[in-house]
């Protein structure tokens, strides 16, 4: 693997899972092939998560880490071609990922969404600099309109826990009191037309994601009959899209969509958290037996782990 | 060790000690101990000594370590239970707290109390959330009312400093411009009456702590009949207790308890800094040979080292 | 080397220059020499490549790193004696630089100039305070007055593109928007002083350097007279030195000191970098194929090596 900034950079999933979860059997199995490596986190935003994943499974492969918050330790970047810097931005993207190619072996990045240029995010604009100006691979630890590394976790834990060749695959929206991004949904939904999955995506009228990412997986806007006979129920709010950004006024059918007991029956529950109890879902479904996050968190750090190892193993 | 988050954690006291100084002779003697182990430190509020001793005694034990500023890098924590989670925060300690124990052999945590709501604050909600719903060991690394590595580096300082079986140890109260815990006075109590010393506590009348803490220790309020013969003077401001994390009107007989050359006389002077110079106590005691505050802080790496150790030999 | 706050802690130029070569071509010889030792690296400021290249350095080298971003992390130093600290700072440097010591075999520290009082910032209060005060060497990752690393990687670039014996270097200013530190321009000035080559400093009228840092180095007003034939040109901005950290309003005479290829004709253009596009020098410049600004962040890291592995075989 060159570099993993989305699910198009996975050639083989099958065999990336059954790596990952032979890591998860052997996390030490590799701890010489990142000896003398070193992997610099850049972050953008806030992260606990993909962060201590991130920095532990570089780890179990004896690379050396540096995590960086870029807002509050480095220099303000700008990333137009061509403008005159005489105002708030100290450095330009394109020496940044250069001079950070310098220190590091493979380079990760954390960026979200502006939410409110629809365009900007879609140009992908920091992932994507990085990306076209260092010299080094770079991991997507989540940008504005995607979130590979939990994506691949979401797979190894379905893989993991189903009890049937084809289980039934539900993203249902839930309701949240802040604009949050498309990422993890997007990229949920990406990995799901990857897999051998009965896949139905649930959401109110109104909340369409991108039909690029959407593609001809199933919608169905009523969330009983979506819910009905699943396997693994991945909730998940995300903000308009087309509406960008905004978060609708919220109606009793919207507060209707959180997730309950009844509503999950015998499926299992998955979301990539932080998740806001009693909103997206209600604290006995999380506290219960059928929720599987502390599971899918877990397998973050395999997630990493095969990526980093794919990409070592292809370096030089 | 099965976690450390208070004096009653320890078992044999002595046995902690000798070992800690054993360490101190000999700091890498375990480095294979906490191999493949990690060890995340999260820090809800600064630290220079706790921060860069305990990340020194993970390291001399082979262990990895993660530095996570929580409230800068990660999301704002729930503590209640049931709650609507609709404002600002975004993630459950229950969640949070399970995630992290996914990434982690042992969690550190410091956290601070909020000295306006003491109910709050002694219920020790957020180290004992963490005890509660981890599933790795906790170490406290200065709690709303305890800073039990703080007084094990005490312990060992006066250990090794001590010209008489059985030395005379005060505490003795100093004035301060800010509102501060009473975490380091109540572990320091606690743990010289765990020791061989003859203890005495001595602060303004009003400044009295918490009677469950101070037990049958004495007190006496008139410093100087407190500090005569004294062996090591232990120097700490507090804020009021009964009138709760509040800084009394100060007055002459408060700034009077700034501790002077004249007051210490051949006492070892003692405190866990940072320290306020000619407030808490004059310059010429602090740059004087009977000040022991460097070889505290030093021995606040073999404080956790020991400390980290016992909880690693007992990990499975 | 006992310490590297400036370029006096040099003995023999030439000799460390060679061995940061060699490092260079074997970076992991000495990966045994660091084994157990602990650099801590304090920032009052940002910094990316001093961090960056500093942090692997020291990691090439075998060391354990520390990185603490001290205002948000620790607590407000004093750096006056005799102080009476109640107000808002916490911890005096003298008890600050002790125990850090404790914790750490080599501190690197960052603390940039206030620009607003000459007499303070000359002083190096900061850097001369950790050496006066800590128990271990100080290294210097850019002070109100100097930046040696930059100097000693600036060194090692030109040696190793240097086409002819004695070649003609250039510091010329150039402008930016906000005020900026001399510590850049007077360590390269120090640094071309100790080289065998024909130097150069260019500026308008009224940025004129400290005297004592200039000495007897040749200063033509006239920037295409300074520029002609040169082999290598420096760009950097600085603020007013006598008018002190002023920027004196830009004239046309100022803008038209951007660096452009017509100007730069034939030369390598170096600059430390953050640089700012089409104000300090053109994208074509940048992008051209004289810049060598990466190759100079490269080098950041063997400078800082060389110097790491000389105060590392002087411990003790």
């Amino acid at each position: 693997m060159k570099k993993y900034t989305g699910l198009d950079d996975i050639t083989d999933l099958q065999e990336l899972i059954a790596q990952a979860r032979e890591l998860k059997n052997n996390p030490y199995a590799y701890e010489q092939l990142g000896k003398r490596k070193r992997l610099v986190m850049l972050f953008f935003n806030s992260s606990l998560r993909t962060r201590l994943s991130t920095e532990k499974a570089a780890s179990n492969l004896g690379m050396d880490v540096t995590v960086m918050n870029f807002n509050s330790d480095a220099w303000k970047l700008e990333f137009e071609d061509g403008t005159v810097m005489d105002a708030d931005t100290s450095e330009h993207i394109k020496e940044a990922a250069q001079v950070i190619s310098q220190y590091a072996d493979i380079i990760a990045v954390r960026a979200f969404p502006t939410l409110t240029d629809k365009a900007k995010d879609e140009s992908e604009y920091v992932i994507s600099s990085f990306v076209k100006y260092a010299s080094v691979p770079i991991v997507n630890m989540e940008s504005a309109t995607a979130h590979p590394l939990q994506a691949l976790a979401d797979a190894i834990t379905i893989t993991e826990l189903a009890k049937k060749k084809k289980p039934k695959v539900v993203l249902s929206w839930a309701p949240h009191p802040k604009a949050l991004p498309h990422a993890v949904a997007n990229s949920f939904i990406g990995m799901m037309q990857k897999m051998d999955v009965d896949f139905t995506i649930t959401h109110p009228k109104g909340y369409e994601l991108d039909k690029a990412v959407v593609k001809d997986s199933v919608v169905e806007y009523d969330q009983d009959a979506a819910l009905k006979d699943a396997d693994f129920v991945y909730v998940k709010n995300w903000s308009n899209y087309e509406n960008y950004g905004k978060v609708l006024a919220t109606t009793d059918s919207h507060t209707s969509w959180t997730i309950t007991d009844e509503k999950l029956g015998e499926a299992r529950f998955m979301h990539c958290l932080p998740v806001r109890r009693n909103v997206i879902v209600t604290d006995s479904v999380l506290d219960g037996k059928n929720s599987v996050v502390i599971e899918q968190a877990n397998n973050r750090t395999y997630s990493a782990q095969v990526i980093l190892k794919s990409i070592l193993e292809n370096l030089n």
